[in-house]
């Protein structure tokens, strides 16, 4: 595809350097790697975000982590990747990404092994979006709008994104559509980071705030949502970026199809339903800004919207209901 | 009462000053206004906000203007009336309150008659407020919790402000309950007015971002929405700040009265339906702020609940349904 995309990481000579989407979209600058600390507080405060490419990232963290251990073993693999779990309790992908690297060292016990996995780990990342982008494209008609949340774009995962591949995957096929693109608040997400990225790929992009999504399907400019996640549980229950649930009640309110892209590394076989899910809360400072000081603030990072509002689910092997997941992911 | 409540405006010596509220919580100025221009300005850029307190910072502005025209006339009060209006074109108080103090002026032209007509809408709406409390108050149980979007309170207002005065009433009696206050972007009147003046008054507040409504209301926190509106149409559709929609989708689905307090005086008998109330759109610079400045925005400041999604509407007569509210505020 001939798309202007970002480079969301980098791997180089065992160390990985991060595009630090805290700062966009004004500066695009690397941080560098140098510590397994420096690598927990970019997944922290979300230099790195995103549930894929924080597994990625994870995945090569952990790797040079042990390049530069004196004494690499499978105890020192074992407590770096608690470590690092430790950092983002809600992705999935975190936990997926270092259980696998971990688990390569006890077939071959060396840093090049961990290498080859954390590679295997990114490489199967952009061919799972390019998957998803070619299952879910068609869902996306000619002079259709679609609205998204949050960013589960290319900053999110290796280059197409999720949510963002069928739309990728469609104006690449010179097929003209309107993005809406909610704000997110509080960390902007979609201001900074969605309306940025499609911006620079050449995408019709309207920036909304969260509040307006309502008003934008009531006057008929939405035919679709379109939006990533963290992680589906089992019971088909959508674990995503606070404000997702909102959208699917007003999906569901004005009969809009309301579509979840999931790689299918971010589907959690072991927990039964979103109900079972821990959602960080995070520092009230991020609501609060320069507003009143003494109140109280809720900051939920997450919401659960449960399967019965999800029209279907996109993922690297075809598009499935939410309930039926579990049947559909078989191992 | 005995409660902590700002005072939005002073009429002193023929001049009037208002609490400036683009500054607030940080900075409590009033800004003295010298000319009609000057007060053009403060209702335009929402220095003074609100539907009740912009119509009544207009009639006394209006009267301002004819102490201190050198040839007071009709032609001269119709054409600064006109003027007035313009500034803010969605706010039905504004008219309401301008064409009151022409009218009066038509009965006995002199500017003694128009600052007892501009005396006069302001104490009214001191009583209007007194009488939504008492007519609301009882829709707030005890130890439940209320979500309310936008600033309708005392900032809004004369003293008890029309969606806060069940709240203020209660917590005068003294019976416990938590507000839920959404931020309200994207000029955040949420956070900066109402979780402000509620804090001050000392009822228990928790400021959410607009798109936490959803998540909140999954959690078994919110029982009731309280919300204020600048314009009822005769079918009963309710336009309020932009998000108010979201609010009302989200009460439907799950199961909790959505309330609206209504002076009489914003209720529109001469429009038929919300379809036909032009809704302002605002520069794209207040969703934008410092993000990526090439997208697109939109940025309604308004949005049109149906009639149909309004469980009541609280009058300083008692409470009606949104589809009876004609009859019930019969002339």
């Amino acid at each position: 595809m001939n798309l202007n995309l970002p480079e969301t990481l980098k791997w180089e000579d065992h160390k990985l350097h991060l595009l630090d989407q805290r700062v966009l979209p004004h500066q695009q600058t690397y941080l560098t790697i140098e510590t397994m600390q420096d690598a927990w507080q970019a997944i922290n405060t979300l230099a790195v975000r995103g549930a894929p490419a924080i597994g990625v990232a994870a995945g090569f963290a952990l790797t040079q982590a042990m390049f530069s251990n004196p004494n690499p073993s499978q105890q020192e693999l074992e407590r770096i990747a608690k470590y690092l779990k430790s950092a983002r309790p809600t992705a999935v992908n975190l936990s997926w990404a270092l259980d696998r690297v971990v688990k390569s060292w006890a077939e071959s016990p060396s840093t090049e092994t961990l290498e080859r996995e954390a590679l295997a780990i990114y490489h199967e990342d952009l061919a799972i979006c390019q998957n998803i982008g070619k299952h879910g494209a068609d869902l996306i008609q000619p002079n259709q709008g679609v609205l998204t949340h949050c960013n589960a774009g290319s900053l999110a995962v290796s280059r197409l994104g999720t949510a963002t591949a069928p739309m990728y995957e469609q104006h690449n096929r010179g097929i003209p559509f309107r993005v809406y693109a909610d704000e997110t608040r509080p960390l902007y997400q979609g201001a900074r980071l969605t309306a940025w990225e499609l911006d620079q790929a050449g995408i019709d992009v309207t920036l909304i705030c969260d509040n307006m999504a309502a008003t934008t399907m009531a006057s008929g400019k939405i035919d679709l949502a379109l939006v990533g996640t963290d992680r589906v549980t089992r019971n088909g229950d959508v674990i995503n970026k606070i404000g997702t649930l909102n959208v699917a009640i007003l999906c569901k309110h004005y009969g809009i199809p309301f579509y979840v892209a999931c790689p299918s590394s971010t589907y959690d076989r072991q927990t039964s339903s979103g109900q079972q899910v821990p959602i960080e809360q995070r520092d009230k400072q991020e609501v609060l800004g320069d507003h009143a000081a003494t109140v109280k603030v809720l900051n939920p990072a997450f919401d659960i919207t449960p399967a019965s509002l999800v029209t279907g689910i996109i993922t690297e092997q075809g598009i499935t209901s939410a309930e039926n997941i579990d049947v559909f992911l078989a191992p």
